[in-house]
């Protein structure tokens, strides 16, 4: 269990920390500018995001997240997990080096499952960062925490299949540039539990699927990402357009699910780190009651706190990357629900002091606070509540007690 | 410090509950349909507001928060206490009743402080409910946690006052009903500290008053009410509008920031109470995991220490306001503070477990839990943070034990 | 709901604390070292404790627990709560004033549910201080949070009783005045639930009783009270020891224990009232780093949040209290419930944090902070534990939502 | 950063767990009952202690704790973590491998520092586990968080040093085999602040030399180590008993202090890994409400979330460990002070949870999570109160910001 950064690991942790400071942070405002400047937030991109894109790819930032040197930097968990943490700093840094959920679940799906025809029609501009993708699984009628609730149906018919079903939080379905979802919905409702659902590609211009709104997330929409709620009516699309085989959704979706929640919080540790230093510039910066904020105790407290909390997530999730690396994703369930768990929570109580530090300023536009702090809450719930994976800990903490 | 409802009391409540039931509740979807149907969010307020304003005048709902019989309904403290409570039920409520803040703070200072002249003009049409009001204290480059920070001016020439300073956080300011700014700032650097501030009524179309922009709260932009930035330069306003006296400004903000604080406090009980509701309402009807969530123990926790620490707040802040009405604001600053902190602090962790228990619907606009959650959040902050408030609890329980 | 108290309770609290300052908190130490003096900590009582007693009976300040005028002081809940809060401020006051537990909850039991003769025989000495008592309920082999857990018998054999089972936790036990034990257990297998179990008087000599240990709690023993674990070998007692009836065990139970936590949750404000006192005396004459103590902003935050948290419970005991008088025990569940997890927590928190600042003094006998935190934590199962009482709370909350 | 163990690692933890399973868990019994027979708790040492030292020597679990291979076993903190953990599952255990506090560090201090005429004396003892000895140098009458508060007095005199003082918190010094203390105390007030102080070497049967009382922990007092209160009046010993050189205390002392700390942070880990297997073989086993405690999802989520503290708590030890091996003590001081802040506290609440799940057996003798509690409650005070440590942490971030 080698947490050691390589040589290429400290290389590209230069680039990134460079290109973020140099292109990424004086770049938040202008991207925020350009967005409410749109006659509508949601039918353009402003155009900086392209022009980060390509310097990114310039400069060989790009796609670090595949794990698959054929179609990525080829990286280990435990090597990417520094490189991801840099960029969940910024929340529109993501995407500018291909990075950002869903599209990096919806790639590796597609390039461990996909046919050679979907790699060639979806992947390739997928990977090139042409066109954006959503993942449509969880729906508003009932509790997704429980997979097999899944209501939304797949049936064939002829070289079709026929898609019905409500989703929503699907999220980059706002983007003008997506043109693809992943479609989870159950296949077969006589099949054994982990055999019901399957996976399928529905291009968003199929006739039958209509968003419905757009969702938001405290006050944020999210523009022009978004999250979508998404009405899926007699969609037919070929039947080709399966991906792997009727059946696999469940395990397509454990195969995602584990890189996934990883990505998240290795997201969430940078977007914490930043928030600890916007704290410390803050507090020394700002004068009451005759002396810097830094000096009173109680904010050394929140100091002290937030980089102890850090540090144990950081480690913890380097071990969940580590693990993953050497006994794979299924091996390592525990510590994946474990850093499922913490990395959320830590985030936000991170943030937190660090909005309060702040002042009103904290839960304003003028810091990424407390925009990261709702992106934070929401991943106490995304690809699982916190209650679900405690639940799954306990269980196999206790089973080491069963004969 | 009798806590029971006298029955006059309970009258109100009744009718406060039946409005909120018949006309509150399902109009708030449809206030946010109208309010994102206009052409901008700031130019017009939605029809539906000024109706239900209408609606409750004439069932007597109106000025509840008044103590002065003369200008409202006369109650006290702890009479106005669970009739807040209701209000706070809903974030388009307290307009409606004409008993939202600033405004209500605002009609307070004028009632007391005001001259015949000032409370003709502004304390009337705001008692109507015709005009809207806003409060310049807090200052962006300064930490107004220590209210010996502000910067702005107030300087008499000849028959003038003339205004300097940048405000922000003045909420109401971006409601196209507002007139009237009461702006406070120094008008004698040289005074002992506490005479150097006054307060003055300042017209929004002054010329030198320019709103600069209009502030978010984790991404609501709470139109067409909103938080302005307001830059004052050069504003001249007639030395009438000098509210009781030069260097007065911080007597009026001790007795202005009591009542204030403690409707925020009563409005945040309600808020948790309908969190507590919905939580209740939800688990009950959603299953996971082959039982309603209302069955798993970790849900029954959160139900059980919602409940506990609603009930403490409750009495904590009826004990307040009995303190309030029989010993005054001063010597009930302990207890003040002390529900200063409880209330936000419990607030929200009933609505966090509410939107927990929602899944991802609980951070979208589908429930009001996110909207009062953020709303909340500023309240840790608002009238001073925590941090404030337990320095000043915590000096005053020492000073029991210095001779 | 008028928690303000009469000239009568505030002539008892005068009273009772001149008394502790005088009487009780001079002789802390001293009854220590009688204790630590004996042959044995089991066989004696410390001298001290009845030369006390006879002060207290001498100043009325005695049995001042009992609601019946007959037998007590003729308090009602809400009135006796100020004055078991004095109490509970020092370990030993409670006997001191006859006011302790079990032999508090035994003497209601034998005045509401006793025969003349069981009064005479049992419930007179008791109120008289001269025999102590215990209640025999837990049993180590079972789950005794679920009551109907229950194993022990009691068997009709004629004239007399059966009587089998092995219970611990019976405090009191380990006193040599202690003379008579409340036993519960089922005489009625086949009986609906909440009829099977029976109370009857055992008188400690009888031949079967045999005590095999005293318990610890943490470190203390507790003696010479202390707590038992005793076996009850085919024990005989004559039919007349049956309390009320066979089969009422459980409706004895019931009604013992809702005065029995509210004045457990009493004495622990008045651990907690005096943790803070000592806390505050303590920082204020501690210099660390140049400063008392008391300027640091951590340990304010600490006595600004034990404070807060001392009120709200009280204000929650005095509710409940008041529903006990007014509306009766079993109406005030819920309220009873919530003081029972409050309580012990908030005590737990607020000695902590005393035991805290005064550093490894805190954790010795030279304070009474560490006797009360250990006392305070068994107070969290005693009565059911927490989670218990949550669980109860959830289910009456929820069932204001169920048709 | 490799936290992987190596072989050698790995056959001392299966020899260290065969012997705790074999040898120390089932005589922990044992040595409660012979340190209960003995005429006095503080004359004598249990004969099964004796017997274990003499099997662990055979089976070479002996001084593993120290560096250097000249005199233990010449691990790393990285390799020694993980075995020091194991021995942390019981109390008895350490002394047993001879790896106990403060010996252990005051062997590292003589080894380190100690003339060759100290190493022969009193080292070679310590190392064989024929004496045992205390480290005096906290005061009863200051607050020792900070260190420069030392009051104690070792002036010279000739050949000899007379020392004055009174210490508390000797922890050993109860003990019939301890025969020395390390003694702290200013040697030249007029020195500069980190050169006042000296550490000495004093016999415990100098004249001079008294032991006013064994101070209780949470009601335990420790027998037959203890911690001891002791005066020291005019003692004079050999000028040779001073360690190093005059105006060395307090490098000694932060010499001492990080793998001291380290060790207690090990032990807790430990000790927190069994209080957990505790709790789960507990909850499998009792029923309640016709299931066991295990299916309760309030028990699960103590699960879970102690595994989860555990984990952390572990990694962050494992790199202080680390980078104590790596870079030294001093470099390593914000992660000392980090897992010093966080392993106690982690301690604490999953004993705590385990406590609880095990009902009033839980705060008794019957398991050894109570003393395992009382442990490490002091843990948060011993080698300074976390509140010292977050100051730190928050000092040595803070700085990062300071040009």
């Amino acid at each position: 269990m080698n947490f050691d950064y390589s040589e290429k690991v400290k290389e590209y942790q230069r680039k990134l920390n460079d290109f973020m400071s140099e292109q990424i942070y004086p770049n938040e405002k202008i991207y925020e500018e350009q967005l409410n400047a749109q006659q509508s937030r949601w039918t353009e991109i402003p155009p900086i995001l392209e022009e980060l894109k390509v310097k990114a790819k310039e400069q060989g930032l790009w796609n670090l997240f595949h794990p698959d040197a054929t179609y990525g930097a080829g990286l280990t968990n435990l090597e990417y997990a520094p490189l991801c943490e840099i960029m969940g700093r910024s929340l529109i840094a993501p995407e500018i080096f291909n990075c950002n959920a869903p599209d990096t679940g919806n790639m590796e799906v597609l390039s461990r499952y996909g046919s050679d025809e979907q790699r060639e029609k979806w992947l390739k501009p997928l990977l090139e960062g042409e066109i954006r993708s959503c993942f449509s699984m969880t729906e508003p009628d009932v509790a997704s925490s429980d997979a097999t609730n899944v209501e939304a149906r797949i049936e064939r018919d002829g070289d079709e299949y026929v898609i019905n079903g409500r989703k929503w939080w699907s999220s980059g379905a706002g983007d003008p540039r997506c043109e693809i979802a992943i479609f989870m919905g159950k296949s077969d409702t006589e099949a054994t539990k982990y055999e019901q659902q399957s996976m399928i590609l529905v291009p968003l211009d199929t006739p039958g699927v209509s968003i419905k709104r757009m969702l938001s997330v405290f006050g944020y929409d999210h523009a022009p990402h978004g999250h979508g709620e998404i009405d899926f009516e007699n969609v037919r699309v070929p039947a080709t357009n399966m991906i792997w085989d009727e059946g696999k959704g469940f395990a397509i979706a454990q195969g995602r699910l584990g890189p996934g929640r990883i990505h998240h919080c290795m997201r969430l540790i940078g977007a914490a780190e930043r928030a600890l230093e916007d704290l410390c510039v803050r507090v020394e910066n700002r004068i009451a009651f005759h002396k810097p904020l830094a000096e009173q105790g109680v904010i050394q407290e929140w100091i002290a706190d937030s980089r102890i909390e850090l540090e144990q997530a950081r480690l913890l999730t380097l071990k969940a990357a580590y693990m993953m690396d050497t006994v794979g994703n299924k091996a390592s369930k525990t510590e994946i629900a474990m850093i499922k768990v913490v990395a959320p929570n830590m985030a936000l109580k991170v943030i937190d002091r660090a909005i309060q530090a702040h002042g009103a300023a904290g839960v304003s536009e003028d810091f990424t606070l407390a925009a990261q702090w709702a992106n934070s809450r929401t991943l106490r719930l995304a690809d699982g509540p916190d209650e679900v994976h405690r639940r799954q800990i306990a269980k196999l903490e206790l089973s080491k007690y069963k004969e």
